[in-house]
């Protein structure tokens, strides 16, 4: 089905409403899933809506929630989500290291009690609109193996640094630390093809190229995928989100964090609340001019574009662009949405008694 | 040869004052390149001294900066180098970071007109002695193509981040954003091995193992080595530390950086001064008390390191691990150089009339 960004935005925010949110948050976490699928990055997007819907069934999404700053200074802040949608805990979070930043030149927020808080790109760009440099980072259920380890101990842990260009669009670095999301992976599987070798390990720690072996007791290799090519460094960025986005902020870490996936129960010796996320915000103009700086990123993006291609038809891609041109894309002809989706959608519009997606 | 830490920083400290350098700067340079060795890290201590040395012949490093603050606001600020050895520069802006830190909870210094810092990792510790979480990157000499190019464009790039624990070590994640470092390849030229695929290709963009490939017209390649294993998150990650670096301080970047070889002059038509890097601290009180970060930190370490081992006599390794035994064996000891290091340091003796290594 392709369908538009208007009738996906309101069909998804009738479901939070249905879920109890408030109109401002059902705007917001509409919103953030929006974004997503125009641009182009579907595993985050409406794919994800019935399980934040499974997720407040069994009653650990909280979509009346208090969300509170619980310590701060001047620069930094501590914030507790109240197990809320991380669509809404995120922003509420980033807009407060924005405050902190326009009066102090930066703000960073580590937030415990949240959950799945969609694509990075969205919090991170939050800061790009006031001339800043924005971060976001999160942690996220448990699939990736350190290296020399066959055990699940770190979330895909996706990390954004975003910066804003002058006629460029902003630069948006936008990663899982794995070397392979596991959206690919569910791509992989849905078509029945081999993934390379270096994206998962069986149960017994042996590279394969099963795409269903993350089932079976695999896992998720760190980006580097081996030690030679410097899984060790995949797993230490893993490992600083985690630290920054949960042991910095009082949420559940490594194993212990709750998984995603609403027919698997949390740990029942947490370590923290919830999961954890890390936002930050810097005021360009702290550092130089805010017309000097984008002068010189787009002198950056340029060269950049510019460097010798390999194949001549494949140029560097600058990070964030392909975003960017799959907003475009669909913008003018709309949003594609696989079937398998469209009937979870549709499930959802019944048992809420909704309007139908069509 | 084995030496002591003693002899060696003697040795080095004598170096930085026959090039002009004040007694401070003497000491904190000389210290800064004999805890690299100390840590094991051969490729970035005084092996690397007679390339100074050089610069500073070529008149491209000033022992007598003037390093001033050219930018501030509460938490943010420039610093220009003066062309300084960047192992005094650097720690000098590492404690205007550690000092708004202190008054505000966060402190960020992006720093232009340095040169070569060292190890990201001794700046990002001055940070963890104040229980503060340290941040130091640098770009560097162009050797690394982006996805999709075989034109140098980046630095191997390194980012640190560095947490402080209670009862462990802290953990310190200080990796190069290449797949592989430039001293690793620099070992296996020396031995004449081959280098795993992955780490460089040659002018062509074709993967090869020939660890000579760099000097005829290859290029290292991003962590994550190729499309397929994610090397456009290592190209995002080298692009992320250039723009911290230099697009924000207005230093060089990308292919502008100057070479760190004497024999290679800078570019001609320079986009800014010197090389860049970025430096930050934030408070861990400023998120949670300290003794609660660290006791979770230590839980965090004590559950990685009992994470389930492919072989059980490789056992998961804590980021900073490996550094910290190095440490304790040289100190115990003392530190190996090889004779090329050796003969190199020796002749420097000889050229500025000081006591020889023996």
């Amino acid at each position: 089905m392709i369908t538009t960004e208007a009738a996906l935005r309101a069909f998804t925010h009738n479901v939070f409403i249905a879920m109890g949110c408030s109109e401002q948050h059902a705007m917001l976490a509409a919103d953030v899933l929006i974004k997503s699928d125009m641009r182009g990055i579907d595993s985050h997007g409406v794919a994800r809506l019935s399980g934040y819907v499974r997720l407040w069934e069994k009653g650990r999404i909280n979509t009346k929630p208090n969300i509170t700053i619980v310590h701060q200074t001047p620069t930094t802040a501590t914030v507790d989500g109240d197990a809320g949608l991380g669509l809404v805990v995120a922003p509420f979070a980033m807009q407060i290291a924005i405050d902190k930043a326009e009066q102090y030149g930066s703000g960073w927020v580590s937030v415990r009690n949240s959950n799945h808080f969609g694509i990075s790109g969205y919090h991170a760009l939050m800061a790009v609109e006031k001339d800043m440099i924005g971060f976001a980072m999160t942690n996220a259920s448990p699939l990736v193996a350190p290296t020399f380890s066959n055990e699940r101990m770190l979330g895909t842990n996706p990390m954004c640094y975003a910066f804003p260009a002058g006629k460029y669009p902003p630069v948006v670095v936008d990663m899982a630390t794995s070397a392979a999301a596991n959206g690919k992976l569910e791509i992989a599987q849905r078509a029945g093809k081999p993934v390379p070798e270096g994206w998962i390990q069986d149960e017994n720690g042996n590279f394969t190229t099963n795409p269903h072996a993350l089932k079976n007791g695999g896992s998720l290799l760190p980006l580097g995928s081996d030690r030679d090519h410097g899984s060790h460094k995949g797993f230490g960025l893993s490992a600083t989100v985690d630290i920054l986005s949960a042991v910095l902020s009082g949420a559940n870490y490594g194993p212990w964090v709750p998984p995603f996936v609403s027919f698997l129960d949390p740990p029942d010796d947490p370590v923290g609340k919830g999961i954890g996320h890390f936002l930050g915000a810097m005021r360009v103009d702290g550092f130089r001019p805010v017309n000097e700086f984008k002068d010189h990123l787009d002198n950056w993006i340029d060269r950049f574009k510019s460097a010798n291609a390999i194949d001549p038809d494949q140029p560097v891609v600058i990070p964030g662009e392909p975003e960017l041109e799959a907003q475009a894309h669909r913008a003018v002809n709309g949003i594609p949405i696989v079937d398998a989706v469209v009937n979870d959608l549709n499930v959802l519009a019944d048992r809420f008694g909704i309007r139908r997606l069509d």
